[in-house]
């Protein structure tokens, strides 16, 4: 007998019916004598309207508002969900963020959690009851409603699982697992049994929609045991965990993409100290977060800067850059949307060379030129022409035998 | 300068257009000079939409879940039109229950409010906004969040302007205030520029649906003037409040009717002590409410009763009553469906005799038969056959001289 967290997003209770689908599940797992919490997200397509209705009233809705309304979504869920329970002849309780007692920052939209209360939910869970969390929300240190932003039900559910000490925190949605990529463009993708927290950081932010990032750095540092999988089968999924030494064997473990960058060039910057600071302070100021920068070898005196910024900020980036080459006396601002970036991610290229040189060498073979590189300790990413990107992943996922089993 | 307490209902708030009026009016008041608190109800058709979600799932949701779910309904709004409030270029700030505190007890959809606390309102007017407080719902002393039943917003407008000792609380609604009766049956229906707590509490609770009954308790107990007006016209509408010398002249205020009672005889019941017991206390057990009760002289050791009880309850009653009457060896049980209450209110009744008189004899001159009579200090009630109801009220209407102004 152990307890178990299980999150279950908005696809997963986006109707009566899967709700009381999910109960069912829940209730199995209760009935083998496991202590269940469950985190829900709104039901999908609730916190769309939400925020539509918002917009009707003005573009930029007060943050803290915001997040009032769009929080009714989840505490939806948690009421019907407790319900439909209750109408199965098990008991449970809902409990919603300022129940529990999920302290936040007051970072409306975007907040992080500092503290969860397990009292409350111990409580509940004494009593013999299912408890179903509120996910995505939680209150500051003065009572106000806070969101954790997008995916947040993912955080909230690692979260509560660190702070119960829960064997595992299962996220079930509507993919069974992680997978070496993406399969609708790679028919070869192959779910994985198992991947380190660093390298699931990494593939979400390179691009994997599976899991929140924000709750893989949860589960990294409080060491919760993560196994994502599917709503819709009793199938195994992908366990997320702290690495091991088999995890090293594995050269590269997934391949990923992300078309939403585009890559703006400055042409023959004045070389001199400073320079950078003139051209990225502005950008930043101006709330865009630029990914990699590249400048080439100075001659005579003048560089080529490169960098990429998020699609949707790339005409707010060009104005202020153009505004800013004028000033510096830089020759020209060249700005390019049809890229995309490619990236291999696995423990194994921390003590293996050439990790590199198989990666440029498949993709050239392709004919696939690369325009930027950049890597960390477990990953390498290029950026190519966008329309190459699908063949580029292929061509990466066969070359690192992701193909196939590994062995 | 003064603190005003305003609640607009469901139907004020029914859409971004609507809420968004309701947001120009307070603020209206609001540069006048006034405090704002702002009490809404969910956006009309939320709640029964929401209690349609939770039937999907079970015929009986749990009470406890069934709050969590419809309190949501009022979060909605209040939030919504903080932001209208911002978009005008004011502050303002949404609070729920549980971030007020309003207190209440544990009765799940029909919570009592205990207490509430001001602190939280009185900074948020200190920092100069406009208060939008949650209707309808509290949270119990162990942080459940409860509601007050149907028309609960009413009462929380009231309880917290009691709690903030406002100038005058203001009732928003689809209505121009009081009136002497129903004007959709009585063309003549006046507004009243005043009535007293006592008779708005007896109209409330004989059929008038202007105010909810509790409401209109608190501000008796608490001496809050309440104003009952329209959200679509700037009219003065109807005050609430204390009597005075002025309104014991008037004999009678206002006529009502109320066509959701049924009555019950049961004929030849043995006359002995503990009867009326071994009758009324299964009927309660079974929580029907038992409105009037009329026994008849008893003759030879037996007695006629008559009882009316809510139409809703009146074949579980049937069922109950039948079964005791055979215990008891009464003779037999009639029910009618077909009846309807006409009351008239009117503190002036107090010191004068003769209201019955008229009322009988007005009601005899057009043919309507009296089945049973109620009275109280301030009112009397007479059950008559359903389909002279409006027949009834225009007659007593007139013979009260309500259709003509006060002098």
């Amino acid at each position: 007998m152990s307890l178990i967290v299980q999150k279950y997003g908005g696809t997963s209770v986006g109707s009566i019916e899967k709700i009381r689908n999910v109960a069912e599940r829940v209730i199995e797992m209760k009935k083998k004598g496991h202590d269940m919490v469950v985190v829900l997200s709104a039901m999908s397509g609730e916190t769309d309207k939400l925020i539509r209705l918002a917009q009707e009233i003005t573009e930029s809705p007060n943050p803290r508002e915001l997040d009032v309304l769009v929080s009714t979504g989840e505490q939806v869920s948690v009421a019907l969900f407790s319900m439909a329970v209750q109408s199965l002849g098990f008991k449970a309780s809902s409990l919603l963020g300022h129940q529990v007692k999920i302290v936040t920052d007051e970072a409306y939209g975007r907040a992080r959690i500092s503290e969860i209360d397990t009292r409350r939910i111990m409580e509940e869970i004494r009593k013999d009851k299912i408890v179903a969390v509120a996910g995505f929300q939680g209150q500051d240190e003065k009572g106000n409603i806070t969101t954790l932003g997008r995916g947040g039900s993912d955080t909230t559910a690692v979260a509560v699982a660190a702070a119960l000490k829960a064997q595992v925190c299962e996220i079930f949605t509507d993919v069974e697992g992680v997978y070496t990529t993406d399969p609708n463009i790679c028919p070869k993708a192959r779910k994985m049994k198992k991947i380190s927290y660093e390298e699931m950081l990494e593939m979400a932010s390179l691009g994997a929609k599976v899991l929140e990032i924000r709750s893989v750095e949860f589960a990294k540092k409080f060491k919760v045991p993560v196994h994502v999988r599917s709503t819709f089968t009793n199938k195994e999924g992908t366990m997320v965990v702290q690495e091991d030494k088999s995890m090293e064997k594995i050269l590269v473990s997934g391949v990923t993409y992300n078309k939403n960058e585009a890559r703006i060039t400055i042409t023959k910057v004045p070389d001199r100290p400073g320079i950078a600071t003139k051209i990225f302070v502005p950008i930043s100021d101006a709330g865009v977060v630029v990914d990699m920068i590249i400048q080439n070898t100075s001659e005579e005196g003048l560089t080529d800067l490169t960098f990429t910024v998020p699609k949707n900020d790339f005409k707010k980036t060009m104005n202020i850059v153009k505004k800013v080459a004028k000033e510096i006396k830089a020759e020209r601002v060249m700005g390019d949307e049809n890229i995309a970036k490619v990236s291999i991610i696995g423990l194994g290229m921390r003590n293996h060379a050439g990790v590199a040189t198989t990666m440029f060498s498949a993709l050239a073979k392709e004919g696939i030129n690369i325009m930027m590189i950049s890597t960390s300790e477990i990953k390498i990413s290029c950026v190519i022409d966008e329309k190459y990107t699908e063949l580029a992943v292929r061509t990466l996922h066969s070359a690192f035998h992701l193909d196939e089993e590994p062995k």
